[in-house]
């Protein structure tokens, strides 16, 4: 039987259990990195056993950063009297890439999924309540959880209890609609009646 | 500017280097592996560190093997007198692979291209001649490139040369011809002429 050596079976398997990588997606990763200088071959390596190396939270908006606070949470030149909340880190990395949102964040570290016995103890809701209360005044919360089943169930969960505990703070939800460059044929009928329902005078 | 974790940034950049890995599939990745033990991050990065470790190649079929030479090289239970030629290493395994195979393999370790100035010099094709010489009787020599252009032009080459050298060895093509589970409708022409060439009477 032909075998590959050890290593690189190790390396393929390695590979084969990470999200979305296949076995030959895999072994096509394997061999690309055994053409590949020792320098390019350490640097993954290095890259991969450091990950968890200075990775902290936030511990005013939860986001995954470096120091604790984070450098958002303590910019004077972003609007702290906005919130927007998001489900993971990199949803608040998409938003703030657009480069036109200037206020904050505050990161749920994930959904509400009774299936999968997330509740409301799960997530960072007690926090986002105490910042609406806030010593800082918040004028407006933004609820951008994604467009999903579970995104909407935490939107009006947190809408709920948003109302209740601090009702000054204007709560806000991202708008849902057809995404630019879609197409109204090819649309389906939840996102076409949310279009239609988000429509605005122009 | 929300920034995320240098550590976790420069993995992310890591992964978008590897051939079919955007960015967005190397933030997954990245966060995937955050959310695991330690254990399985040291083992992917030992993983990635150790690769070269024992990968060499056999003098005799210049397959990537742990050993020199290799173990299908030095099996007596297998067909020394059958070679079965590919472009690489991943080729001859996946023809092992079927478990129909008992020749031996011989890894030109790639494909003329003269567009990317590779020409015979460059491939292990003085070897294979060597081999079909002799010592051991050699009857018959397949030829299982890749059905590409590359492919059949290295093909064609390996052709001349082998009935110059050792004409008394066969030589022979894999079989070009719709895959299964194929469908004529949807074959490119390429693919119906040949399958038409190769047809067998049943």
């Amino acid at each position: 039987m032909t075998k590959l050596p050890s290593s690189l079976q190790k390396l393929i398997n390695e590979f084969s259990r990470l999200p979305g990588i296949g076995p030959k997606t895999a072994q096509r990763l394997a061999f690309y990195l055994l053409k590949k200088d020792n320098i390019d071959i350490d640097s993954l390596s290095s890259a991969v056993a450091n990950l968890k190396q200075n990775v902290t939270f936030c511990s005013i908006c939860h986001n995954m950063v470096e120091t604790d606070p984070c450098q958002t949470c303590l910019d004077p030149k972003r609007d702290h009297g906005l919130i927007c909340v998001v489900e993971e880190p990199l949803d608040a990395l998409a938003i703030d890439k657009t480069g036109n949102f200037q206020g904050t964040f505050h990161v749920l570290g994930g959904v509400l999924n009774p299936l999968e016995g997330i509740g409301p103890e799960h997530l960072k809701i007690d926090s986002l309540i105490e910042r609406a209360k806030g010593p800082v005044e918040v004028r407006e919360i933004i609820i951008a959880t994604n467009p999903s089943l579970e995104g909407e169930t935490t939107a009006m969960h947190l809408l709920k209890i948003l109302k209740q505990e601090a009702p000054r703070v204007v709560v806000s939800r991202i708008a849902r609609g057809l995404p630019m460059g879609g197409d109204l044929e090819y649309a389906d009928d939840i996102t076409l009646t949310r279009a239609m329902e988000g429509r605005r005078e122009i």
